[in-house]
């Protein structure tokens, strides 16, 4: 029996072929769980720290070290093309992003350029390009999407309600549709130029979308999103379309695009699958807060998920969202281990 | 054509029988966005509010004398019962209930004495009996369900994953299971005091059980809510069952008990009384984000509930969740009329 390299099991799993084993890796596995990256990163300024290519590498690289994850994502923020384009975004720590002058405008709106990623955001695809040099498996490149990112800029800051982007969305849909359309540009621009630097995967976060109700997702959200992953179809590569909360969305973020639906822990895997429909992959589900609880309780709830997903081609395991920086990084390398036990298959 | 008293439509629809208009209530009704409210309640913090009984019935029925609503709400907190019983509670105005000591272990547990209503949260009572004298529409009673009451006491102030919460579900069972017991026991003693002080339904406010899947809600919650209904049954009153981001959970939701189930806006009303059951009744679901739009958008949004909801009896009209502070008061009271004029059925 001779295993196939591990670099080919995300991709593959990606493209629902079969694989040896069921690929892990985890949203924020670079990330201040970690001691190497909490003394890595110090007190810089996490958008400061995406502009020295050199850290990047470092902190995207410190998970594959502990664990044998079968994807890495480049370290980054999904502030960093607005900040590139020349907002006066800054992510404060422990809130988020922050904005000072929020954009709720339809002159806000004209404040936000094309997005020339070679150069406005040229230390992200040198780390991208450093990256594949240094990696035996595929480099996930990503993006926030149009609506998570028009979250931040409405709002100004993290908010619970979404309530100022909502009566946005209601109150004054053109300047909404304005605001989509620009992101969602930016959004394509952003993804292409992290493939074309050598990302072999995609995954775009529209991590907030889950405060919308289904109707308003698919009129003043799903086209947007559509637009983006049209806009990269042409490059190839597969495309992970992830958002919290989303039971109610998840056949719309189907339509909407993306090879692989990622879903919380909320629901269950096969019910997810169901809902995403049998030609997409599905990424998840575990709870990262159950990474806090005993291993057993880690255990039994990976295998559920495991189980849930049923050996089905298309499943590419991974938290319900990012690791929670409590987590102990001995418990994340069983959690790979087990991962790969439990599914691995026999192969010829 | 004579019109029923208004007293009767909230009470009938929470029994699923046929009702002259669907009744209207909100959540957070007595609250922020009210500028006497604002005046009323001045500095103080809202658990010393609580214990002025004048107060809480001026605050009571403020809403009331803007927009005809077919049920009042008690002013209360759920954290009212937990400082009764003298854990040292403070609501952190703009961030909510804090715990400086948090309940994690046995010992913690052991700190919860019982509940002893007369004794302990007379103020609240001795509200409830003069509200009585002064309205003319149903009185809501309400409490925490153990599950948010347990992540407020483990979390010592509000959290947005409940890490520690389900780190002590998961990793701690027994001391979980004593939490829950207790609170569970709590729950009871506080809702009957207040059907019994004049209460004329009440609410079980599990707010954040949606941070749980179904599984975890299964075993770790819903034998602790369903003591709390069993535990009322014999009152006779009508009970509301509430929570946010319970998509999934709603079917499991109803098996624990509630005459009524409430939903947030992000599952279609149909689709969540579906989940529920037809042997239930339905309480929501119109974004309170939405509210912040223009009034053509709430409009459309509540029209969009009613049609949903299909004039089936059994409809209780309210937002998703509480509302928000920035709301203004004269669109809630157009809302009122609107739900009214929009169900308006004839009568003999």
């Amino acid at each position: 029996m001779i295993e196939p390299p591990a670099t080919d099991r995300f991709l593959r799993a990606c493209r629902r072929e079969p694989v040896d084993r069921t690929p892990v890796w985890f949203m924020r596995q670079a990330g201040r769980y970690l001691p190497e990256y909490r003394r890595a990163r110090g007190d810089l300024d996490i958008l400061e720290t995406c502009r020295h290519p050199e850290v990047v590498v470092e902190l995207t690289l410190q998970p594959l070290r502990r664990m044998p994850l079968d994807a890495a994502i480049v370290f980054s923020d999904i502030m960093v093309p607005l900040r590139a384009i020349g907002l006066p975004v800054r992510v404060a720590p422990g809130t988020g992003p922050v904005l000072e002058e929020p954009i709720r405008s339809e002159a806000d709106v004209l404040r936000l350029r094309p997005l020339e990623p070679e150069a406005d955001e040229p230390e992200l695809l040198e780390a991208i390009r450093l990256l594949r040099g240094e990696l035996s498996v595929p480099l996930i490149g990503f993006s926030g999407a149009p609506f998570t990112l028009a979250s931040y800029l409405v709002e100004g800051s993290p908010s619970r309600d979404h309530a100022r982007t909502k009566a946005l969305l209601h109150g004054a849909p053109d300047v909404w549709a304005g605001l989509m359309e620009r992101l969602a540009t930016l959004c394509v621009a952003h993804l292409r130029a992290q493939v074309e630097a050598g990302a072999q995967a995609v995954q775009l976060f529209d991590s907030w979308v889950g405060a919308l109700d289904p109707e308003d997702y698919e009129r003043a959200v799903l086209p947007y999103s559509r637009e983006v992953f049209r806009g990269i179809a042409d490059l190839g590569v597969p495309a992970i379309h992830f958002g919290v909360g989303t039971g109610e969305l998840l056949s719309l973020m189907a339509r909407a695009g993306g090879d692989v639906i990622g879903v919380d822990w909320r629901v269950p895997l096969d019910v997810a699958w169901e809902r995403v429909g049998s030609d997409r992959g599905v990424q998840g589900n575990l709870d990262p807060a159950v990474c806090l609880a005993t291993w057993e309780a880690v255990r039994e709830k990976a295998l559920g998920v495991l189980r849930r997903a049923g050996g089905r081609p298309g499943h590419v395991f991974n938290l319900g969202h990012g690791v929670l920086p409590q987590t102990s990084p001995e418990t994340l390398a069983r959690l790979v281990d087990l991962v790969h036990e439990a599914t691995e298959r026999p192969s010829g």
